[in-house]
């Protein structure tokens, strides 16, 4: 929506299958969304622009190549994947389901691209988990290192955090190896953890999008606010101390537009990594206590064992300037995010309140099953005025 | 065949695909082989020794976990992969195909172990050619750098040279997962190219193995000498500066017994680079020159146009002290080994003839075709006397 109000011809791909992984963790979106044909007519009669979809899988190689032939792209954003680490380590089936479906779709997508539109921009998602934590600081996908007196630029080392971060990991190889080899071009995007319910084009119910609150499809701050408009306490997977980049939904929205509007060079594989700051989790979910407080929710923080395999205390610091240096600037506080974000997700209270077992984490990364706590609502339901939205919003 | 002499206990797991995957590229092995049934009978009557065997593929997981179930390793020695790469080269069915079966396949086996063999320890062959040739030193896997004035022990980067090579980038990223996730041991064998007809055992026909001299799965010594015993120039690959590690077939076996009888401890993912020497595949070709004259075989060297992209010229060292210090020992030199090979495959020089074609390159990573030159036979076909095999053989 985004690209097409700045004059983009956008076309969409997708094979609706976010839905089915989402329904078989026993969820659903907090916010509902309407079928694709009638958020496209929504988005012609609201912003009077027109958006082009085509139902189908990467997999499928003839669809995905139909797909380039009739659309010419000059950029291909890659958002197709199983994006879910939680999801990726319930057991083999999931860890081959993840890998295979993100790795051999991006690994179409590349061939497509060498037969039928060479000059492209391949504009992927990656993830900041790709780079995991190391005692150093992160680089955006390249550094050069002075080992035994002799020098190199390479590519930064890569300790991913699950069997979904490793495809990311393995797809980042593939694309590098094709830009080399076929002078392909490709921006592999870093992403940090995205956060937020709306961007600026959402100005209407019908043009809304998704947001997953269970334990795989939600990401952390999207879960701390879904268990706040609930009344359950926020709960950060052990201590909380864990680190990790982060970066407003309409601020990825910015980058993706200057990314796309700033190709690489034919050949060029470049890094950007995508994120506005970086917090632990329990700051986190601390900055969601006070965000609730201000709308009247009181909500507690009640840490429950972690089911990963992480490290609970790390050095963390992230270079992001590529973006910066085009143009990129941070749009708002998270403060404000999260204030939209509860009062979106308030309005669906219900909603999140039919799944509430959906949200604590029941996949464990050693295989044994999570023993323990289990989170009670606290006393009361809590209430906030929500309105329509505002211009503002 | 090695490891049941010294006392083991071995099973053999094959889907036979090799055979499949050669005939597919127009291609035979030089040297004829039996049948399973037969080549274990003829081990039994010669050796005295019993070897089980398991006919099927990793990719069904139930028939992996049968094996595993029924055999109890404390060791897995995993070759089970698409291992050319020119091969993963041809196109996008053979990359699909390529990453598929390795990434998936050795998926496979980790599930397996974590939930029926988890103190098994996994010996996967990796290859030499995960490193790339970086412009510093390649260590055993892990580094130790500085950068920005901080310290860390990171997995050393990895440039791939094909899409086999990133299947096997990929695997290494997965095992190295799975050890630190689920507590199991893996040495991780980071091979040189292998060179050699035969290992000590093989002191009759009927236990022979398969040596494949085509494009795809000859590698570059074995090729070379298949050209020479055929009459027609050694093609080294543009200049033949390209410098890579080699390892001779018994001392891989050698390698392969020490690295199975001294494991890691639980956790613990370890790499080892398995190569004796480097050498550019200029001077292999020489090497395999000198050894036909001996033999009486006048060959020459022809330079043919690389189809792949790699550097034409470069740095390399590779550390390869972990397999010294547990014991290993070069047996032979590379001289007496091109001795042997050129005796074993002038035996079956009609069986090379027949698919003379499939040598030399057609495959081109840019993905163009390969114009230009054809090899011609010399002269004159050469022969060179061989008897049978002799003991010290």
């Amino acid at each position: 929506m985004h690209l097409a109000k700045r004059g983009h011809t956008v076309s969409g791909v997708d094979n609706f299958v976010r839905r089915t992984n989402v329904e078989s963790v026993g969820s659903q979106s907090a916010i509902p969304i309407l079928d694709m044909e009638e958020r496209l007519a929504a988005f012609k009669r609201i912003h009077d622009q027109n958006l082009t979809f085509f139902q189908g899988d990467l997999l499928d190689y003839n669809f995905l190549a139909d797909v380039i032939k009739q659309t010419h792209p000059d950029s291909i954003v890659h958002l197709a994947e199983q994006p879910s680490a939680p999801f990726s380590m319930i057991d083999r089936n999931h860890a081959i389901y993840s890998q295979h479906n993100n790795i051999e779709g991006t690994l179409n997508v590349l061939y497509a691209m060498k037969d039928l539109a060479p000059d492209s921009h391949l504009i992927k998602l990656g993830t900041m988990g790709e780079y995991g934590t190391p005692n150093i600081d992160i680089p955006e996908g390249f550094f050069e290192i002075e080992f035994r007196g002799r020098k190199d630029t390479l590519p930064f080392p890569r300790q991913p955090f699950s069997m979904y971060h490793l495809s990311k990991v393995h797809d980042s190889a593939n694309i590098h190896f094709a830009c080399k080899v076929w002078k392909l071009r490709s921006t592999d995007i870093m992403q940090g953890v995205v956060y937020g319910t709306r961007t600026q084009e959402m100005i209407d119910d019908s043009l809304m999008t998704r947001l997953d609150f269970d334990e795989s499809f939600g990401t952390v701050i999207n879960r701390y606010c879904a268990q706040a408009v609930i009344g359950l306490p926020l709960t950060p997977y052990g201590q909380g101390k864990q680190q990790r980049g982060f970066i407003d939904l309409v601020d990825s929205i910015q980058c993706l537009t200057i990314t796309i509007e700033n190709p690489p060079a034919r050949g060029e594989y470049r890094v950007f990594n995508q994120l506005d700051e970086t917090y632990s989790i329990i700051e986190l979910a601390e900055k969601v206590v006070m965000a609730a407080r201000k709308l009247g929710i009181n909500v507690k923080i009640k840490n429950v064992q972690n089911p990963r395999v992480e490290k609970a205390e790390h050095y963390y610091k992230v270079d992001h300037e590529h973006l910066r240096k085009l143009g990129f600037k941070p749009t708002r506080t998270i403060a404000e995010t999260l204030e939209i974000m509860l009062k979106d997700l308030s309005k669906h209270r219900n909603r999140i309140l039919e799944k509430s077992e959906a949200i604590l984490p029941k996949t464990v990364w050693s295989g044994d099953l999570l023993g323990g706590y289990q989170a009670e609502p606290t006393s009361s339901i809590p209430s906030i005025q929500t309105g329509s939205h505002s211009a503002a919003l």
